[in-house]
């Protein structure tokens, strides 16, 4: 009589159960493996995105492409995080407009500043792109790079979306966070280009996208080198430097990157001539996403 | 009687000169081991930076920083590599205005261009830093990214040092090659923050330094965004966009990196504010070299 023939009917029994379970770990791992992309869905897109991997990463294919020339951009606002019902940085501006008025007298009777604090939004609206550009230029200028990292930083942190009740930081969208990570496990190196301000974005990129901020490309103000009570500092000031956006982001990826992107993603117009130029490239095709 | 007892004479002394052989390269490696940089004389520098690294990778240690916090940055010129008799960067400047002077007739009697033209390096020098400029911007300007990108990279593959007779390529600095190198592997990102043209550098920082295009800061000129023959390209503009170097380049680091360095190298007054800069640094204590 072996061992195996003394064993009880409960213990066959926990026997059976477990290889059930390893059995069902091991068919869960391989459907898992087999599909990167879980929260896509099957179609087209999703397609093409595994199948342009799958060549590129083949070093015996013809279509080939070494790691360090694997560089994939992502567009921010309303591809990898919520932007409706408004750019999620213009509501930061606006409440810090709120949170400045106290230092600025003058905006009780200069608009747009005026309106806004009146929660007159119509008349916001009114004042247009060069009234967005004052308020957001105000409200991001005037302090060190520190300070506005922290600021931007703890706004992000604990802001919540009216509407979804949570962070924004948290209302970004589970397929690309997946997209993403299944790039860098295929090599890819992968960047932010998005109108968005540079470093408004920066604080939080890495936590939430695994993004460093070294890989975010985006809008900047101008910073000026000073000494403020004998300490170097860097002084952003109320001027636009670089607006990364539209014919910018082709632009703003050649001097921040400095190689042709082998994927591009976006969700608007604004995209469109950084996926062109993406799509330019040779010899690997890009893989251009609609939505 | 066993094995042993039954070796011949030659045998023992095989065995013996083995022991010996290994030994030595035990003795070899355990050295090289606690020498990471065998190019650099003994002395503080060398012990600074042994014993920041030391510092700052110790988790358990008050100065740890994480590696994503890890930021070195290098200037280029006379810190990487050679710039004697003058900046690699200028040469190919000068030598470009001979290829494409005939396409522009008009240098034949515009200054400083005639000058070089004639080999009058006085007249040239008397120009100053405008009309090296107007060099610069000549020769850098007026083709696309990747035109440019190809005429530097071939240039600097085939052009020589006149006293060296060696490429500029192989003129750089072997204690700073085994720095960058001793840095990465103890989990730095090493970056180029140069005065010197970003684009002229690109082309052969990955060959030369293990430094990726993304990871060289520099000076620029503007580009555009165009359509040519209905393609997609971006034209070089004789524009500049930013000039990298003194006070430039803590904010070409703020721009292009988003992080404050840990550690960062130069050679010459240029450098100063980048290095007061990153000292001004918290919470770990920078490590300044002086030339």
């Amino acid at each position: 009589m072996n061992l195996a023939h003394r064993r009880t009917q409960s213990e066959i029994s926990f026997f059976i159960q477990s290889f059930v379970a390893i059995f069902a770990i091991c068919i869960y791992s391989v459907a898992n493996a087999a599909d990167p992309l879980p929260s896509w869905n099957s179609g087209p897109a999703k397609q093409a995105i595994v199948d342009f991997v799958a060549a590129v990463t083949d070093e015996s294919g013809k279509d080939y492409v070494a790691p360090a020339e694997r560089i994939a951009t992502f567009d921010n606002d309303g591809t990898l995080w919520v932007e409706y019902p408004m750019y999620t940085q213009v509501l930061f501006a606006f409440e810090r407009v709120k949170k400045l008025a106290p230092q600025h007298p003058e905006w009780k009777t200069k608009q747009p500043f005026k309106a806004l604090l009146a929660g007159d939004m119509k008349t916001v609206g009114a004042s247009g792109m060069k009234g967005l550009m004052e308020i957001i230029l105000a409200t991001h200028s005037g302090m060190t790079a520190t300070e506005f990292s922290q600021e931007a930083g703890t706004w992000l942190r604990t802001a919540q979306h009216k509407k979804f009740k949570r962070l924004y930081t948290e209302l970004v969208y589970q397929p690309q966070l997946e997209l993403l990570e299944y790039l860098r496990t295929n090599g890819f190196k992968t960047f932010i280009v998005s109108g968005g301000g540079i470093a408004f974005m920066r604080p939080i990129s890495e936590k939430i996208y695994g993004i460093p901020p070294e890989q975010v490309v985006g809008s900047s103000v101008v910073a000026e080198f000073k000494y403020q009570d004998g300490k170097p500092v860097l002084v952003r000031q109320p001027k636009i430097n670089f607006v990364n956006d539209k014919a910018g982001k082709p632009v703003g990826i050649y001097q921040h990157i400095g190689r042709r992107p082998l994927l591009a993603f976006g969700n608007s117009d604004a995209d469109i001539q950084m996926i062109e130029y993406t799509m330019a490239g040779e010899p690997a095709p890009a893989c251009h996403l609609g939505t």
